[in-house]
């Protein structure tokens, strides 16, 4: 079945939203063996009505994000009900979701707002438990004059339209998609190595195989090397990812290495803490994303001046004045820190310069290290060098000392 | 000009990777005055020829990006020399560049790395600081016998594509775009109020100005509010945004809310510390993204556990055996710990329950506790309530904290 996703919001095209919708969506219509085939983003307007009619032939499967909001650029509703011809009418029980939504939290409940229970005659409301817009579903073909895709409306916020997917639009997704089920895809996430490097090791047997589709996907410190097709063809290239890749790989199952890091303290029964200067919370923001991250994770001293690492973790005066803020011995003091604070098994420790001032001929923009120390004694330290833009700095940053970590457990 | 932007990508449709792209090239264009009509994503392959024929009509300025590695699923280039029948030829001066850059780094070089090298005949090279994969510009038009639009072909990973639009990519927009500059967009964000309630302050007023454009865009714990229109319009909306909406307005210039924070104390000559329990480092995050935050951020203290509470900012073990850790009473401790320990002028402290697990029927998941203590002795604290999923409530929690620390400065 053909799948499109079309996110209505001139707040998309002028770049004030960044648009989650795809991505979310995609990783769960994969889960019934579906893909999105295109996507597209158009303004509030009636550039939704143009795209409707443009896509209706293309898809089997038609997911519209945004415009059911309560003010005036909210559009989208009213244009998909034009361009169907049906009929709005407004359901009591979305009218008093809405009010009761409202009433508990004592927010003002304006005229507009009512605009928001208008359903075109037909469609399945998708009930919003984390907002007020409902999200709409459109049997194909709802109006027989006119050939239309399964169409689900969805509401732009993300926190509304996650929970409504998955409780409301995956139980219909399931009746309706006739899912094959004979492709799967698997990932398998690297971490410190280029993307030439590993299909110059893996790319060659891989080609081997028939109908298999391979995709290498780059990010910070990481490569996701993708594998799509039957499920024997995805069981053999398996194999020889594993094998030529080894320990390199972190993740085979969709993990995001702070996750792994987590899951391998708690099996261990060990703990972590953070001393984070340059990376200034982002290590710490990371694990605590990991739900169940308590378990694990003692505590973090984001430390970005020369008292803090002093006052917050026992770093000696004669180190910072002797080989600076930005050094191996700091580091490795502020590991120790860490760890006497807190008791935890590992503790991290990053320092360096993220930029855009600070640099220096010696120490410029971008140099740091990253200091692991454990337990048993086990300390080491690396010097590492990420010139770049400030926000990129801190995930290189993180990304090393994760996966650093993860190679010592 | 009708500027559109067409993302390559099988991962941007498998959901592995947020398209970034569309809000970063808008953000940047709309300096020129220029405004993306319309945006899609195809997948690897054949896909990538079918959108630049159908869009080669509906384009004056159009922006490709991604497929341009070196692995062998990267064909962008190739597919828009064959739509543009342009030959492709190997650049000396690309290659060199790719050998720079990768022996200077001691990285392996196999021998699919030079298909990057490759460059459609007439084209621009568009030099990558930040990978080997270079851009190129091909002028409207560049085959005589074929209608095409002004292209730009950009590197996939942000960290390549965003230096590289600005240092090459603007200076030739600014040539060939020929911006009108009649229009002009902005943006008011305001924190804490919902959409309908902000468009029923303003909605009527901004209504009878003509020819403006007025959009709501929601995210956590704030509303943007876009004006667009003439520079005479847009100034006539501002003052009635700003006498209506008054100081829940915290930017019109595009800051965020932890960029006001770091302006405001650093212009006061003050300073915050941090003391995290629930939002497990966000704060300290956002804070110290921005540019120069170590001259008002004296440091965090991430404290998950009792322990690290008592231990790392001195509460007290009674106020968490008889209030408990999410309690108004622990908060206002925290915020005095981290004062005493860091002398900082301001201390947030965040103490709640992020979930998915750890809720009773007293606090159940979404509670939290937000207490500020500043020098002069004033200390507040807030009860709020978040529930929803885990991310979402970090974000929610650190909007709220820095808007009520905002309101104080």
């Amino acid at each position: 079945m053909r799948v499109v996703v079309l996110n209505t919001g001139t707040e998309l095209l002028l770049g004030d939203v960044i648009n989650t919708h795809l991505a979310f969506i995609a990783q769960q219509i994969l889960a019934l063996g579906l893909r999105v085939s295109e996507q597209r983003t158009v303004p509030d307007g009636d550039a939704i009505q143009n795209a409707l009619r443009d896509l209706f032939p293309r898809a089997d499967i038609l997911f519209v994000t945004g415009g059911l909001g309560a003010t005036s650029d909210d559009l989208t509703i009213e244009l998909t009900a034009a361009c169907l011809e049906l009929e709005l009418r407004e359901e009591s029980e979305v009218r008093e979701a809405i009010r009761k939504r409202l009433s508990a939290r004592g927010v003002q409940m304006p005229e507009s707002i009512w605009r928001q229970a208008l359903v075109p005659a037909g469609g399945e409301v998708l009930p919003n438990k984390s907002g007020t817009a409902p999200g709409i579903y459109l049997p194909a073909n709802i109006n027989r004059r006119i050939a239309s895709p399964h169409m689900f409306i969805l509401p732009g916020p993300p926190r509304e339209l996650q929970p409504m997917f998955h409780e409301f639009v995956m139980p219909i997704l399931q009746r309706v998609a006739s899912a094959s089920g004979d492709v799967i895809v698997r990932r398998f996430r690297v971490a410190r190595m280029g993307e030439s490097v590993i299909e110059e090791k893996i790319g060659g047997e891989l080609a081997g195989i028939g109908r298999l589709e391979i995709g290498y996907c780059a990010r910070p410190a990481e490569v996701d090397v993708r594998v799509v097709g039957s499920p024997k063809a995805v069981a053999r290239a398996s194999e020889i990812i594993r094998a030529k890749l080894g320990c390199a790989i972190f993740s085979s199952n969709e993990e995001q290495l702070a996750e792994v890091i987590v899951r391998l303290l708690a099996e261990r029964g060990e703990t972590l803490a953070l001393a984070e200067s340059c990376t200034g919370g982002l290590l710490a923001h990371k694990i605590t994303n990991v739900p169940g991250a308590s378990q694990a994770f003692r505590g973090a001293f984001v430390t970005y001046s020369n008292e803090e690492k002093i006052c917050a973790l026992s770093v000696s005066p004669e180190a910072l004045r002797q080989s600076g803020a930005v050094s191996e011995r700091v580091a490795v003091e502020m590991t120790s820190g860490a760890r006497e604070r807190t008791g935890a098994t590992h503790a991290i420790a990053t320092t360096g310069i993220a930029g855009p001032g600070g640099g220096t001929t010696e120490k410029p923009v971008g140099t740091v290290f990253v200091a692991i120390a454990s337990l048993n004694g086990e300390t080491s330290c690396e010097k590492l060098f990420f010139p770049g833009e400030r926000e990129t700095f801190k995930e290189l940053v993180a990304q090393h000392a994760f996966d650093l970590l993860r190679l010592r457990l």
